[in-house]
């Protein structure tokens, strides 16, 4: 036995071994998808979506006004909330996103992905899910193709400006414009927005 | 302008600003601060907490069996739920966990941050985040002094062997012993938990 110092010696190191934060792996597993003590119930798409009153409106602004607001009472007691507008696959990443800030829908590359953050684009800007809005954006800046007709109206009916800019650079290019021209969506583009059939012909006479 | 190509120029890059995740914040200042929707109250230490049921039941697993069992009833209609055995300031760092996964409360490095992860770690292990009770774990770990009687008695009572072992390498020490030894903390452990004064006295002796 050595002898004792009056001095204490440093103690040596003990690694705690620490898991991954779980509060979204919680949100997602034990709340919206358990429904454990969800108090509403929503209608989209003839599919139900129940979910906890609470989380929706401490993370939209519009489910706040709505939930504790003019539908408070309609959607007391079990009552559902039919949402119109809006697609059920694209309603079901939309809660996905407010329990746990991911949205795994949009991790692909293909044209169904592009649907999908279309749709989302739209769901996010109705329930103020601006963080969410810009994700989809984001991924679609990535997809600008002769296909983004459809994406332009989207992005000036929903103000979107980096969007709007990531198509007008590709419709600059006259070779890009030709392609897109003949598509439906620039049909859907001249008649939902003919005010950016005004913004591109002044751009491409300045050439 | 430019003569038309048949073939797609590929879109410049155009980058989206985005934000960081917001649900840790919305949980935080929407729901817990906000105590919008809140269905149950708790009153601990002479204050009162407002919280979501179904949150703290998607954490834990015991406030699951509490509230939506056997103290579903007592707490529904704005009945206060009373809890004895934690502090308050414990507690409100327990609930603020819960709601976000952090625990900025131990970020300090004195005394008063050791005394709370002791209290957070009896609470912790009471409504079973373990994720919580490594934390405390992890922090009491890198503070094992003179003191650390206190810690050792609480790492044998809550089943904490990354801690026990950072203690009693400490204690293997004998000045750091008689250090500690000296203390008030060393009569609360050799009273109640005299089984790791035979475990210290069996590893000294064969030093």
């Amino acid at each position: 036995m050595k002898e004792p110092s009056a001095v204490a010696d440093p103690p040596a190191v003990v690694d705690v071994a620490m898991p991954l934060p779980e509060l979204n792996r919680d949100m997602e597993a034990a709340l919206l998808q358990s429904e454990e003590g969800a108090d509403v119930t929503f209608e989209v798409g003839g599919e139900s979506f129940a979910a906890h009153r609470c989380v929706l409106a401490a993370r939209s602004s519009v489910f706040r006004a709505e939930l504790f607001g003019a539908m408070k009472e309609s959607t007391a007691g079990g009552g559902k909330a039919r949402v119109d507008g809006v697609e059920a696959r694209a309603y079901r990443a939309l809660l996905h996103f407010i329990f746990t800030d991911a949205v795994p829908e949009l991790d692909g590359k293909d044209q169904e992905t592009s649907s999908m953050a279309q749709h989302l684009l739209v769901a996010a800007d109705r329930y103020n899910l601006e963080r969410l809005k810009l994700i989809c954006e984001d991924k679609l800046c990535k997809r600008i193709d002769v296909s983004s007709a459809v994406t332009l109206a989207l992005a000036e009916q929903h103000r979107c400006p980096s969007l709007k800019k990531a198509c007008m650079d590709f419709l600059y290019s006259p070779g890009n414009l030709k392609a897109v021209e003949a598509t439906d969506g620039f049909e859907h583009l001249a008649t939902s927005c003919p005010v950016i059939l005004r913004e591109l012909i002044a751009k491409l006479v300045a050439l």
